[in-house]
């Protein structure tokens, strides 16, 4: 690859909080360059925020759809190579489909869709196309969560018995919907958000950690969700009691309404001879426990021999120099860039530069919303996880 | 009080755990002295075990009922004050009930009974004589667990939303019960331990704690058990979602197969204003979140004008010098020490020296196991806690 | 500003470290492209790494006077606006001279030169060309040492009375020099790092976080420099006593043979009414003690009212989502390249972009190593630092 | 041994903190019993004390010199075994002779003596008569202090290159000895605590602990002690560098104005291959470092083959109950009850019960006194730590 890869978004004005972030993580390595974008739906919104981001006048869009056909028309030595869709969860099927559809790879920010069908004709579109699409789970990006899936497969702890994954957040303890947040509007709306609140926005992160590190699947589970904030229109806090394919237990439990904690993503998981643990407050650690040793702690990017590929690829600073949330973002944008270049100069991605989140983890992270509110709203103990 | 309260022992020979830390508890602050003991089953390891012990010949007893009704014949200036149990589980009754009905007071170590019903007769007894029983609930003798339930109960948190409450421990990944581990072969055995496992063993614990900070009673449960380890014959891990009797949802998780763990207790609670932390492996720190500003660090003993008196009344040395499990235990002895001295004395006990845990913690502990099973074999998601 | 700075880069070929870091601070926010590069002595080096990067062609230089001198030539809009220097220290100090004679700013990996005098003529240089230099002390980029001194700046503690700090690695444990380690033969190698090798490599750092946060100045000292690797040529250990312009006494201690350390790099300061504490490993919180209450954990990007504006502005994302080196690298590219583009606009730059290290923090550590290694070699316990 | 240990206590009365934790520790293994006090120089304060523990009236005095008399008259089976002294600094030497004299056995409080003469003519009387000395340096009681030794003694990280050991308190931040603080008001008065303040009162215990550890000796030391709050008669603040007799650089922090530290002594050592850590605030845990491979996490009695007979002999509780500073004060009282029974009884005591600190000890420390006094006037960097 001879150039850096071009990317238009749709969504991410200079009003939302997660565009700014794509455009860090897209950034960050110097494979893409952003190139065009209709950046809101407010025209005003999108041309001032296409100018602060030094974007050329002629690719500066207040429409997707304009976009993504003028970009098609372009010739090759110009034409964006992918798109990059971060509007609010209502928003994200139709631009994808269209993107599709005029040849463009495409990134979304997780939830993928607003629905479960709609996920799924996403990914029957996918799999038609040839195309790529990163779903920006963006846990799964960060160096030690890589090294415990590895650990996982590579059996040392045995077989899985135990899954614990929490994901407290206090941000929704008032019921600011009403008080003028934004973020808290259109996610507490199930018309833009989809028919979950807490377990939609945090608890897929939760489910899709898990998923990834086990390997394993949910077969069953039980789900209790709640409104704990009175006026509010979706769960706030739920917790989902889980058997994987394996036997494995699991408790997911998530919150936003921990009043106290920031985003406290924790995953813990067991085999029959020991078991590891991860925080997202501390990512570059992952301690390794045993039953018959000493803890272990494992450190992102100190380069030690006992660090599997996957965990190595993913850090970019030696080990001590913290790698962040941007970093792990960056991974997924990273990754993705470089399985693209590789099917454009027609080589072969490494396995570590195809470990990104799909469309696949889209339609489970769907799935899990489907099944969640149906087990809520049923008064039998376990449900069939249904896909 | 002009002199040290004298107490007998039934259960607790040199073989024996727990014992120990109950006498080590009873010790450390020069209130109590060990008078007389039926120790163990074992003649020899009765006898042995008193020599150790430094206990005058003839008050080595080889059965508890020689020794309660000796002791219960001796004048009132040699005669034991209270009874410590420290037996397995199923033989906890017998001699509790026999204790009350000569007139000493109880120590019972916890599960109190094997079984709900005998907790029932043992509260009824107890209120019948009017004596005293201490169940060690060890946890709720930490000086930052007694801070958290006054912070809670002064409402500087708000209504309580949230509670999570786990107990990972992994001493029984393996089949230790076959192989020689006489703890693990009466704690997974039916008949000494009683209905469950785990749940019996570590949640009644977790239970009682969430309780006891939350000032809460859980009236709705839904229960998952698990034997995790093939050919065991009671549950070594769980989970449990709890709904509270003032709306709040809590999640309870045990596990003695959380491989790599040692005795994880830990609780989190939130309200509407913040929350709080607390981690037995660091009991000295409470960590107090809040919605609008940074968490605390409240540290035990440390003296300064925020810490309730519970948690001055129960610390011995100064922020800094930590104090542990023994310390926690030790409160439990030191404040049903002060609480029946002041019974002697026929003064009044201080609140700090009421606040042990009894038999209606008892009661509410077996019922906590009846329940969990009988949940655990319905398909109903949810079933009523009943006592 | 309607476009992106331009940067050129002397050193940072493929081969090394620092360079790749440079790359990806200056990426991150958008604000930057890298145009033009003399990437390395080895030509062959160069022009690779220059590929590597999507350069042009014709901006791919294989020494830097003839980008220094082409680039200058250039027309004003396609002209790079600062050159970035990440050779070896001894090869900052000639292309830093001319680059700011031929009317760049500068930025420049620390130590800034080989020597004080050298510091000092650059200092003299920047002065009179009025142009900017940023010289990349790494963490004063992080939000909560921002936070940190304008805790201290404003009075909160009162008059500081302690300060210490530590910077332990372990990576020079072995005589990697003469194992193929390439970072470790220039850094060990007086021709190429300066008079000293820890002191020069990280107690510069910590010498310069603790003024940065205290606001104060060293005014004597007394140094123990070591080689306890046998063979090495310059220090690989050592601690300094220090007595601040307030009287206020200091402790700094830097290894490289620390074995088992990454990059510990921690802060503490005490005034009369309380402390703070802050460290790299967990660059996200700022401990800050008090005398007579409990302690608080501030944490980056939460946006509470007790967040400085300089904290919130140096950070990117909400709390909880965790920041680490790069940001904070990218901190000090971003303040630069916002102090730049209100140079070209002609407005006034905020205080915040102001706030990043200039020639001025390299004059004074380079005047840290002279007067370190001279103090070491003095018998006399306090040497006055002489700057 | 078929009896407790008879221990007559001078000092200790009601109003002091110090003897209040002796007590505790002797009493919490039920090998020893308090039989006689002289508790208080003030006859009121000596009585009631001696009630509130229970002393028969005859055996509550309010001289020591009364005590130790009347003691050593009683016949054998009556008689003191041994004295401990918990009187400030200046009172331990004359009660500690005469007790030697008398035949008794000694525990002293640190640091030992007023000044190091005093601690060298104890040491020849303890030499002399054969008796035995337990001087309490708490921290080398810890079960995870053991295991620390123990593995630098076993060579596992080769040669020890660095050692650093520091001891922050706030709680001398105020004038606090102007204030009504009795335990401020001894401790920085020359006459009732010696030549030092801060030095002497918590660096002895960090010098101790550094030389437990590592098994080296200081030779030659470069001191600074300053008064940071004005007003103040001694030391409040220090740090000192240490070259040990092996070659090793020591840094050695102390400090009574670490405003909102509590007790934080903390001791890190670096050989060839690797290190540990240990901190007295969570004391149940060593980090053991290496320099290939991950950091592990030991643990206080968690019973692994790791561990060593030292660390397991001084733990009560498997891991995860966390034991304290009252158990490892307990451990010196313990081992050295141990020893002296085997003495009575003419066995053999232990390896593991003969480890607790000792006159030997005391001396070293007085030393230590002296000579960062003697270096902290002196003008020179080194000077040589003599004894």
């Amino acid at each position: 690859m001879n150039r850096k890869l071009r990317m238009g978004m749709i969504g991410g004005g200079k009003d939302a909080f997660i565009g700014a972030i794509h455009r860090i993580a897209a950034n960050m390595d110097g494979l893409i360059e952003l190139k065009a974008g209709a950046l809101s739906v407010n025209p005003t919104i999108a041309e001032e925020s296409g100018e602060m981001l030094f974007l050329d006048k002629d690719r500066i869009y207040t429409d997707f759809k304009t976009m993504l056909e003028s970009e098609a028309a372009k010739p090759a030595d110009e034409r964006l190579d992918f798109i990059t869709i971060v509007t609010p969860n209502f928003a994200h099927f139709e631009p994808a489909m269209m993107a599709l559809d005029k040849g463009f790879h495409v990134v979304i920010e997780k939830p993928i869709t607003l629905n479960l069908e709609e996920a799924k004709q996403l990914a029957a579109k996918v799999e038609e196309t040839g195309l790529s699409l990163l779903l920006t789970h963006t846990y799964t990006g960060y160096p030690m969560v890589k090294q415990a899936r590895q650990m996982v497969a590579s059996g040392a702890f045995g077989k899985i018995r135990k899954v614990w994954v929490e994901y407290p957040q206090g941000w929704l303890s008032r019921l600011s919907e009403r008080e003028g947040n934004a973020q808290a509007a259109w996610r507490t709306d199930p018309k833009r958000s989809g028919k979950s609140g807490c377990m939609g926005d945090i608890g897929t992160h939760a489910f899709n950690l898990a998923e990834y590190v086990t390997g394993l699947q949910a077969e069953k589970i039980c789900a209790d969700l709640n409104i704990m904030v009175e006026g509010r229109m979706l769960d706030d806090d739920g917790a989902v009691l889980i058997k994987y394919n394996n036997g494995a237990a699991g408790v997911l439990m998530a919150s936003q309404v921990a009043a106290g904690e920031e985003n406290a993503l924790k995953l813990r998981v067991y085999g029959e001879n020991g078991g590891l643990e991860w925080a997202q407050h501390e990512p570059n650690t992952l301690l390794v426990k045993w039953l018959d040793k000493p803890t272990e702690v494992y450190r992102a990017g100190n380069g030690g021999a006992h660090l599997s590929s996957f965990a190595t690829h993913n850090a970019r600073t030696p080990g001590g120099h913290p790698e962040g949330y941007l970093e792990a973002f960056g991974n997924h944008y990273r990754n993705f860039a470089l399985s693209l270049a590789a099917k454009i100069d027609q080589t072969e991605a490494s396995p570590e530069a195809l470990d990104f989140p799909t469309v696949k983890d889209g339609v489970r992270g769907m799935a899990f919303i489907d099944n969640v509110v149906r087990s809520n709203e049923s008064d039998a103990k376990w449900t069939t996880f249904e896909v």
